[in-house]
């Protein structure tokens, strides 16, 4: 339990966990003052968030590299999850589908060109493992196809897609899990550097048991449930106040919130000249999200939501999806970086948000 | 003619060829029986094409180098030829574009990824000459661009698409034709192993007499004909009576039949640790049918079938052609693989594949 | 002058200068003959550009190499920002956006296939910076997504495009200077060879002094917007004589007319074995006309002309330069060329060329 606190005083992030009783108490004095809810909402998932994947990290050092990285690989994205999964159960698949895509279009634009851009604005040029970031962007070019094949080649049809849904997300899940099975298994030599990745973020500050950790585990997802309750309640006429369309709200600002915690340890890493570490978790993350997360919620919203969920994105939500991980591809070829790299990166991810912003509400 | 019986007793898949004079009986003796016939026109094509492969590289043996490799670069793909001309001859336009569009996703995902799997399985990571790659992958990307431009500028107007495409139809071909010159004459030293290809496929067994060789290459051109004519006619009511759409017959049941000689020397190929020879195989036939099949039959739809054929596809069809391309496009450019990237490469073809066979029946 | 007129005698090019005083004598005597001054306008439009990029270099060659690269890179493209500003002052909205997606293709596909090809026929196998390639072809794709983006998330919303094109040409802007700074100031060891260009360029003959190249400078510009103001009237109807249609034209006539001068020192470059200088020139050219022309014209529009423009372009123009970026990316990964990639670049062009001048005149 010291340790526990002792996290908390030595990363300031932590110290964010302090307005989620405070939201708790407003929900119960004021629940109709949506935009202080959705603020106070936002500011309380990001600390929760940043301590799941502290835990999570904690319960895979603790269990040998190869549980340790499925487990990161599995619950890495705990929060995109929970807030998701608390959508779906609300029937809110626009939102769900949003903040999918959003997810790894800003993991693979927003994460990836600030790491690139707060490298190299200290280090004149970075390396970078590029097998990796090959393997990732091509299980991202996998998912992106198949989430674009299903509205490219037909229009309506809903049993058709929910059939094809249904087939290509068990499809993507097992992509993943043979992905994790080539990375972790059979050519773990390949991906040596990425590896360390998940023991180094979990630096700084004694080890955690695995009771605390496990512990810490179980109460925060708890926790990042019920405030994803009222964030997802409070985010439509939230967004409404500050004139943003719905559209941008589940692309950028739930996106930017559930990702918080990991863009700390890639920026983190970025700066320390370890761009291994900040590539091996932007793109990590947005595959991880494409092939499991993503795949996951279509399944499971057969038994959660008052209604199944297809994999038929917003044409527009597609062609993000296939222009950030084109991006992403072409930027890694090479294994090196420098500040520009990073603009530019950074630029495609501002045509979108720019467009989403002006966009005007009835679309998409 | 010994030689010609010891090739057949020696290569198991010959033995098939049984099923082609049991084919003709039942033809004629149950011409209603279509299901049954087209079963058995599949079987008979196999080792057809398997048989005319041989034949055609024993031809090319005996001719040196230059007239050899012209000679497989234009007759290679000559199963698949002569089944779209017979399907062109019947007026199904639909089939044949269906078939074209099949064959050149399935010789670049189905046969390059399996290749990649079998090959990977055995050996932990195979090298390949990625400058041939990188040619067929960027003459594949000139073709699928001719091939899309006409349906992305204009919808309708007809006359325009068909000069547009006679137009197209011989730019392609004086671009597959000066590719051979640059790969077999200018830039020979560049494709030296794609080279031996030709001769290790004919391996095994004493080489064939040139007279025996045309004679045989003659014979099975006529009989494969003849068998396409059943399997022309059978294919959509067999597939009905299987429940599956017309465009999964197209582009998956025809595209594999017709490659079936081709996929057993790309696969044993990898197996033997030679991936030069299957990925020269898999992307050579993918840009052959593309450069020169293809456009071939456009410009022969003047002279044999009821109406002109145009190169306009179904976009959906485009669409799968632009994201093989770039899936080889994405996995050959290092030069390297592992079993892992053959899986991934199936996976995009699983998604075509699953998503045509659950396509309703009236699209496209 | 002297200078000047020796540059004019030593350039043969430059002799076509004669056609300029000729075409205005027309124009006074013969006010209507259309076709006549469409080509009297072309002959003396080429030489003007031509004596334009010459003064540019040389007013850059002596104000060192900070600021002369920095000159270049915005007046480098002088001639299509008049002529496209002659035509945005007269109203013709479809002209402009035609000759910008026109330029860009042309200088991506024309410009750098003919170079690779007239390289290639004379060198066996030609190499080139390829971070040079790599920093122009990500910022061309940049710019082809803030073009695609608006078509693709929304087909009317006239206001929401208004506000989103000018957004999106500040941000290109941005990211053009900020290229800038990062290739010719913080990274500029990695961009020496393209350096040379300009210098090499303006090589042959005595240096200009300052004076003599800023009056012709000054001079010049002049003389291009008034015969530019005669191309813009003349040049549809002289198309209409020539059966050719206005898309053929704004994209295929006037970009190679703009873009005749720096064609030719790619070109020369290329023969030279300097094919540093020709993949500078095409793709430097290129990305200026998307990141700085384009946009600029975007916001001069507010200025100039009866109604503001806006970034949507006709989707097959997005198509098209989607098409060309990649096609750059895709020949300049390796660093290497050799005829046949000339060809093949230089095919995607025809493919180009033939649709538009074979499409039905109301398109788009």
């Amino acid at each position: 339990m010291n340790l526990l606190f002792g996290e908390i005083l030595r990363n300031r992030l932590l110290w964010l966990l302090a307005f989620v009783p405070v939201m708790f108490v407003i929900q119960k004095l004021k629940p109709e003052a949506h935009t202080l809810l959705f603020a106070l909402s936002v500011l309380a998932i990001v600390p929760l968030a940043a301590l799941l994947s502290h835990a999570t990290e904690a319960v895979a050092a603790k269990t040998g590299d190869t549980v340790g990285g499925l487990l990161n690989a599995t619950l890495g994205n705990l929060t995109e999850l929970v807030i998701a999964l608390t959508a779906l159960a609300a029937g809110q698949y626009t939102l769900v589908k949003a903040s999918i895509a959003g997810a790894i279009v800003t993991n693979t634009l927003f994460m990836l060109g600030a790491s690139f851009l707060l490298g190299g604005l200290k280090h004149h040029v970075q390396e970078f493992n590029r097998t990796n970031a090959r393997l990732q962007t091509t299980l991202l070019f996998l998912a992106t196809v198949a989430m674009l094949i299903p509205s490219a080649v037909s229009e309506a049809a809903t049993a058709f897609t929910h059939e094809l849904s249904v087939g290509l997300s068990i499809l993507l899940i097992a992509a993943y899990g043979l992905g994790l099975v080539f990375s972790l298994k059979t050519h773990r030599e390949f991906f040596g550097s990425a590896e360390h990745a998940a023991e180094d973020a979990a630096e700084g500050g004694a080890p955690w048991p695995l009771g605390l950790a496990l512990a810490t585990l179980a109460g925060v997802t708890v926790l990042v449930a019920l405030v994803s309750e009222v964030f997802v309640e409070s985010v439509q006429e939230a967004a409404a106040t500050f004139g943003m369309s719905p559209a941008f709200v589940g692309f950028i600002v739930v996106a930017l919130v559930g990702a918080a915690a990991e863009m700390a340890s890639a920026f983190s890493g970025a700066r320390k000249n370890r761009l291994d570490l900040s590539v091996g978790i932007a793109l990590g993350s947005a595959s991880q999200i494409a092939l499991f997360v993503g795949p996951m919620l279509v399944l499971l919203s057969y038994f959660v939501g008052p209604a199944p969920m297809d994999l038929q994105f917003w044409p527009g939500a597609v062609i993000m999806m296939l222009i950030a991980t084109m991006t992403a591809s072409l930027v890694t070829i090479s294994g090196r970086s420098a500040w520009f790299v990073g603009v530019l990166v950074l630029m495609v991810y501002v045509v979108f948000a720019m467009t989403l912003y002006l966009l005007p509400p009835r679309i998409p």
